[in-house]
């Protein structure tokens, strides 16, 4: 099997790594990439093709792990040429997904949204679409590929209810301990709540917060897109935005 | 030592348990009580004497654990004759317990909050006030007594910060299963966070929610004082009581 990449950053240098183990001939092109991304699959034990047109044309399995903003334009100029699967890894919302998955056949459109930092000791990619299941060939000791449903779209939804729930979290994480920390009452707080949160509740939290004071700019605009796509149904999310919006820079 | 109770529902009923098995002495009395508590009195081992007024002078420690309107007038009406260390384990805000605390000598009184659910595995008491280090003797394998600082009001402020934490994870549970139940994507929403949030995520989140749905008037309530209590400092907890009015019924 081949597997070929368009995009090469964390997501596509991770799969490259996983996908070696598993002995799958993997393909991708440094055509009009930068300095950084030819570093990066230099680096990488992949094959370099001269053109992105060859690597959809070879590739049984396309993947798509671009910027949210480049998805659709990829998904058009190389699309056509893949006679294989062509699988979205892209951060992008369902409604997008949906415009994307026009330009090919069902059966060879697949949604994937990949959960949590790709990074983390087993990646974890959900997966939909009517041929969709064939993925779950793939899984292995790091990365668990689930199979949610024939639906196009659904992994992209499920990525997205994730975020509106983790998002939350992270909003009551800041309010809460925005008043302890105000009443020093940090330290007690964190004790009194890993009682009943669990002995990781510490860690997770802070790294939760940190993580979002650091990108708050980025996570402000991801929350917009959040209520942008489920208008109505939100009220604490809206909320948060609010929160969200005072740790900008 | 001998400890006395005013109240008996399920609080002094589980501590009656827990400090039998440590050989206190414990003493009440049934005066003016309902059937209901005199019915728990009796089936539990407890001495029971003439009048709460003889259960105050023979305490070395004297537990209120009484509604929370009963406090103040519970303090009042016997707190003048104990000689020993009055406990206020009533769910009360920490304004309250200011206020009670001016009945008695400074290192006469004991700022306790019992944390989560009395009847957990190990009951867990946080206690603050000048001589409350004292109470750490009472811990046990049934009880965690955990000292928080010299400052009468600290364990309640503490409780009430926990609440802000409990009450707004139970508001966006709500709202993020309200939506993926809307998209028939609720058990997909509960096995994608379960990944990353950990195995006991489904069934503590469902018994979180179902909880509040419940008690849906109470936690209103609660969360109502909470914002009284803390006010301009709530973004999100705001949106959490609009979230939890939608539940009243």
């Amino acid at each position: 099997m081949i597997i070929g990449f368009i995009g090469f950053g964390n997501v596509s240098k991770r799969f490259t790594e996983i996908f070696n183990k598993k002995n799958i001939s993997l393909i991708t092109s440094i055509e009009k990439r930068s300095a950084k991304t030819i570093n990066n699959i230099k680096n990488s034990n992949i094959s370099v093709l001269d053109g992105f047109k060859e690597v959809a044309q070879c590739s049984d399995i396309l993947i798509s792990a671009n910027s949210p903003k480049q998805a659709l334009n990829v998904a058009k100029k190389y699309g056509k040429y893949t006679k294989g699967f062509y699988l979205d890894l892209n951060n992008i919302s369902p409604k997008t997904t949906l415009e994307i998955s026009k330009y090919f056949k069902k059966d060879n459109f697949i949604d994937g949204a990949i959960i949590g930092n790709v990074n983390r000791n087993k990646a974890i990619l959900y997966v939909s679409g009517s041929k969709s299941q064939m993925l779950i060939d793939l899984n292995s000791n790091d990365l668990e590929v689930s199979y949610i449903s024939n639906n196009i779209g659904d992994a992209s939804t499920l990525k997205l209810l994730r975020s509106v729930y983790t998002k939350n979290l992270s909003g009551i994480l800041l309010e809460s301990f925005e008043i302890a920390g105000k009443l020093n009452l940090e330290k007690e707080l964190y004790e009194i709540l890993s009682l009943t949160e669990g002995e990781d509740f510490k860690s997770n939290s802070q790294s939760r917060i940190k993580n979002t004071i650091k990108n708050s700019n980025r996570k402000t605009e991801e929350l917009e897109e959040i209520i942008d796509y489920f208008e109505s149904d939100l009220t604490i999310t809206k909320a948060t935005l609010e929160k969200f919006k005072g740790y900008q820079y």
